[in-house]
């Protein structure tokens, strides 16, 4: 399989909606990028509409467009709501039908999910997911969110993964109450990017690669990722997000994963073949738009 | 569709395999058990022959077994190891060759797979899981172990999962010291009928519905299965096993589950529809030998 497209192929559509920033891109893979912008995310009409501008721009029309969305949002292509970001604690964006707005202006398909499943799926098309068919897309920033495919299958269900609000038992002698507005403690709370900048007063990209605080946060994404392990059995787990930049956290944390799991599920994936178990994106910081390109080719 | 058949119809075997008990049945489903029996689990060899003994002196053979068992298994059909309990702590199990076994001695076809996962199988096609795509089955008793499927697939991956050994932050005021060799507090050692024992000198069931054992036992499971709703969003949670009899632990659990999540996902089941959403099982104390009926019905 080639995904270097003839100028005749089809082209296909990408949105990364972040709470902070978009990215559009049009396209068919990560070698055929054609072209890719970014924009500051406001209002969902000045937004939206920047989205509609550059795919209208474009000398090509895409056949399909993939959008990997912040959340909580609907994924259930059954449902009225298909498509839209429920309700977000994000000023004005609750109940914005973002897949809706799209395929009106553009007069395409619109394939939509959250931004992890996204980013999951590009890493199994292109990335460090390939031939698996039940693994973990795990992002640390500026907040934690999870996704992936089980069975072959982008994970839904009742609603999708919320995997950054799973609960882990308190470091050694750590007494920070948390950050997370609905949940004080859960592992966001302790350990997204926010997170670190409450309990350290500095932002994770001021600390020493040797300070305290990588080992804190080793504790909590390590037993979340064990809590993931036990409970869902990927094949693998991908760690990206702007936390994961500090790369120093990916031996701490296979190290912790090891030691908590204490042997018990016996597959050397989770022993000696750890360092291909817990792995960042292949796709680096273009997961996100490039999932969205995957989920646009679903389309087809 | 009925699930009783003519008595031309094939009919179905099914071998709950349990670290204390196995189950033997024969039958087409819930309301059609022919004949069942119960033996305790003593060695491989005498355990393995009392089931083949039970099939072939039932007046009619089955057309395909299944077995739902204790683990840790090889659920894989495409490993050379299908069918085995592989590591477990019970002594002389480690390596047996279940499914093989039965399947070399009764010559049809054995379709095998954990307890849970069977269990949630039987409660998909005849209980509380029926029309649903993504649901968890979770058995407390002896140990904690849960299964179900995710997108209509009994949920496997890197192995199976082993959702006992989630980890939970503590009890307020806790100091048990944990009763799981492995983990030490993971909610197998904090919550599971040993752990009850060892926590309170007496067996779960000896204690009155009032005993501040319960609200414990609740804040344990109620994060538990937070945990679970967070990673794999399942549209309902089905709890099995000896210590599930105790049934004022349902309302106190659910109260806890809102509680805390505290509004965070946004759907009516994990609300005021939340007494449909953790549910006992619809088959009771047969989901295990049922499910494994259901699995070989999946074989035919």
């Amino acid at each position: 399989m080639t995904d270097t497209a003839s100028p005749s192929s089809p082209v296909y559509g990408a949105v990364e909606a972040g709470g902070t920033k978009f990215v559009c891109a049009i396209g068919t893979g990560p070698d055929d990028v054609r072209a890719l912008t970014r924009f500051p995310t406001t209002t969902p009409e000045e937004t939206l509409a920047r989205t509609v501008a550059f795919f209208q721009e474009q000398p090509e029309r895409p056949v399909a467009v993939g959008v990997g969305s912040f959340g909580p949002v609907d994924p259930d292509p059954a449902s009225p709501s298909y498509g839209f970001i429920t309700r977000t604690p994000k000023p004005n964006w609750s109940g914005t039908d973002v897949a809706g707005v799209l395929r009106r202006a553009l007069g395409v398909p619109v394939v939509f999910d959250t931004d992890v499943n996204a980013a999951g799926l590009g890493e199994h098309r292109w990335g460090a997911a390939r031939g698996l068919d039940t693994f973990i897309y795990l992002t640390v920033g500026t907040g934690i969110g999870g996704g992936g495919l089980v069975g072959g299958q982008r994970l839904h269900g009742l609603v999708h993964p919320e995997m950054g609000h799973v609960f882990v038992p308190r470091a050694p002698g750590d007494d920070f109450a948390g950050h997370c507005p609905f949940h004080g403690t859960c592992l966001e709370g302790m350990a997204s990017g926010p997170a670190l900048q409450a309990r350290w007063g500095r932002a994770g990209a001021e600390l020493p690669p040797d300070h305290p605080a990588w080992e804190i946060e080793a504790h909590y994404l390590a037993y979340g990722l064990v809590n993931f392990i036990v409970t869902l059995s990927p094949q693998r787990i991908i760690l990206g997000g702007g936390v994961m930049h500090q790369r120093q956290l990916f031996p701490m944390i296979r190290h912790r994963v090891r030691q908590i799991l204490n042997g018990y599920v016996a597959h050397d994936a989770l022993a000696d073949g750890i360092d291909a178990y817990i792995v960042p994106p292949a796709l680096g910081d273009r997961a996100g738009v490039l999932g969205a390109l995957a989920l646009a080719r679903e389309a087809a």
